[in-house]
């Protein structure tokens, strides 16, 4: 999330009660995730596994939990638990504001438009022209839908974060304060859900199409002209480029990549990155070329043993 | 989808700015689907790959991209892009109407039906009598359901056809002109998705179950008495024929033939057409005695080799 | 479901038309599933191969279609259908009433909860205090919802249970009496089907997280502090007990229990109990430890293989 205003290290300090690192008026925009984090920005870690990768980002202020030594350029807000600091930024600048109608006066709807009934259309959210909304889908506050975009019913777009941090006395929540961007030309299927980033947005870029009941994770990015079958499952934070299709119920772990191009073939489970251009099968997904090769020379071995 | 009424040849070549070859009267009804297609209907075919399946099927007249010699007895429509004139036909003659209110004035609901709050019915569609519509469901324009049938919350039934062709600039999208035909006493879970047919109807048959989150693909047509378990993905095109079970997380390629009384046990993958009265398991599907008589003796492998 | 009232052997006898066997004064309290049955239930069995279980269980009158020697101190009914006769009670004591508002006046709202716009809450609902119950949520009849849970967007919570019976002239449906309780601290994500118990109760524990699009079949519970990722099945009659995590796409059959502090890796199939303090994978599930030894084996085979 963007603030509203330019903070200082200093009212940001004061607000999550930290000890800032670096000059008292290092000027602060915001908050983001590690996959996507800009200058300007807040990240923030907790353990000490992610130290150098949140201190090497390019974000502008780590939240952290240790006092280490700060990189030249950055500035540091040292608090005992930065999970819940987090949670208070998000509350103090984006809590969440109860509804008083189906369509919010806030919203903005463009020319040509179709909005079916039953729709739910949250505070601040903008949607462009010669879209078509169909009935019951739900766009939660703040998102952005482009031109152009056909969205099936029942689909809900910006619902939280699944993102739990465990505690001796349960889960404990950490709250969604990004939004999600739908570009133009973009079709989502029936009862598909897309989540709000955590404190990025989840973006699904140009031309892209999803079929009914896919899953997208907070703070992922589906690259431009992507096709994504029926019941496929995109965990949080991971980027899929452009020009990739994911076939009937493919699942991913969360944080990984797929490169441009890559086929990932029905039910396969995708655990790590992958290199674009080729098409992988199973789970753990491999180059479907090879585990083809595999199960001929498995089963030719099986066929032998038969023989003997 | 049928034509309102009959056309010629030269009507439709007209329309579609086509090349016509057959007689100027030659009676045309409407466009369907290769797999369903009548005598009086039109198919279209833009791959070399598919001629010959699509002029000897038991359609009437064939949008095509080529001069072909003309079977007897039927007619041709030649035009350089297909897909984009059968989307034209759809646009002509069932162009997506928005809705006015929540349940079409031009909706017809049988005698004891339930209708529950937040539902959504479309223009022109059909529901018998002794139903129950529980809340949230969406029924869009044209779609017809039988007697004694019950659609839990938040269905989805008639959504369009997840179905496109790659042009340089994007992918374009097929137009849906069919429609989906839930027949009697067929019972439907929540949150389950139905889309329309391209151009034909997607077609649930008599005593069939569906379990929640079931995903039934465009002009798929499911048997009677089926058992349908939560997460099943069917793709488009299917037959699926009577007395079929497709346990829990199943999913299916496109344009198969499941037959009559076929089980596919859980998170089976089928990736071809399958014989009815037998058991099936794993990606790809294979017969489950089988199957499970490979692991058996690769587990029996493994061990030896440990004796060693 | 429990009666309005204690019934007698007799009383109930008489509204089935049952051979009873027992006292005819014998208290009935209600009816029940066999994995959760109290003293003062009826449980019914229809199969000579589960009649052991039933007469042994903890009910106080089984519901049975032989004349079976009673176990002391319990009483039987002893009908031709017991299936039959179980959706007699139902439709006597807990018949389904149509809704006649989005909110039902005898629904009951606790304090601080925020319910968003196109919710559906039927007749009997309770929902504590601190929830938020995101739009277009269904909650139907007689659901019970505690404090501080979070709903999102299309959940449908109480549809019915997918429970069927073969009869030569199609599947006959065994009615649900039963009910959901969610409760405390619970977080449902967008899109979950959680359904109703066919004469228990399904029941999400305090503190448990579901992600997007998960299913829960009816009867099944929950423990505390699970989390249950995207797409998520699990099949009806389920244990799932305390601190279970269920990653992304995992399905299970029914019936079955995962014990205490289980770890089930993504799109496994969990097809028997599995003991808890363990992490599983595959499809069947196993240890993932001694699956992982597996696979590393057969591809040094492999490999090997290709050297001669």
């Amino acid at each position: 999330m963007k603030f509203p205003r330019v903070h200082t290290l200093k009212e940001i300090a004061e607000l999550i009660d930290a000890k800032a690192v670096g000059p008292e008026n290092y000027p602060i925009s915001g908050c983001n995730e590690i996959h996507v984090v800009e200058p300007g920005d807040i990240v923030f870690v907790d353990h000490p596994k992610y130290y150098d990768k949140a201190l090497q980002s390019k974000a502008s202020v780590v939240l952290i939990n240790k006092k280490v030594s700060c990189p030249p350029g950055k500035a540091l807000l040292v608090v005992k638990d930065p999970f819940t600091c987090f949670n208070k930024l998000t509350t103090h600048f984006k809590s969440f504001q109860p509804a008083s109608k189906s369509i919010a006066d806030t919203a903005v709807i463009g020319e040509n438009t179709i909005i079916q009934p039953n729709v739910f259309i949250g505070n601040n959210v903008i949607i462009g022209n010669n879209c078509v909304i169909h009935p019951n889908v739900i766009i939660y506050d703040n998102c952005k839908i482009g031109n152009n975009v056909t969205i099936h019913a029942g689909t809900s777009i910006g619902a939280d974060a699944f993102y739990y941090k465990k505690r001796p006395e349960g889960y404990d929540k950490l709250l969604s304060s990004g939004s999600v961007i739908i570009e133009d030309f973009v079709d989502i299927g029936a009862l598909c859900t897309i989540d709000r980033g955590v404190s990025a947005n989840t973006t699904i870029k140009k031309g892209t199409k999803l079929d009914n009941q896919v899953q997208i994770g907070h703070d992922t990015i589906i690259g431009e002209n992507c096709l994504i079958a029926s019941l496929v499952g995109v965990a949080g934070c991971c980027i899929v480029e452009d020009d990739v299709i994911l076939w009937g119920q493919v699942g991913t772990n969360s944080g990984i990549t797929i490169e441009k191009g890559a086929v990932i073939l029905g039910q396969s489970g995708v655990t790590k990155s992958l290199k674009g251009g080729k098409t992988y099968f199973g789970t753990p997904a491999g180059e479907a070329r090879k585990k083809l090769q595999e199960v001929a020379k498995m089963n030719q071995f099986l066929r032998d043993q038969k023989k003997i």
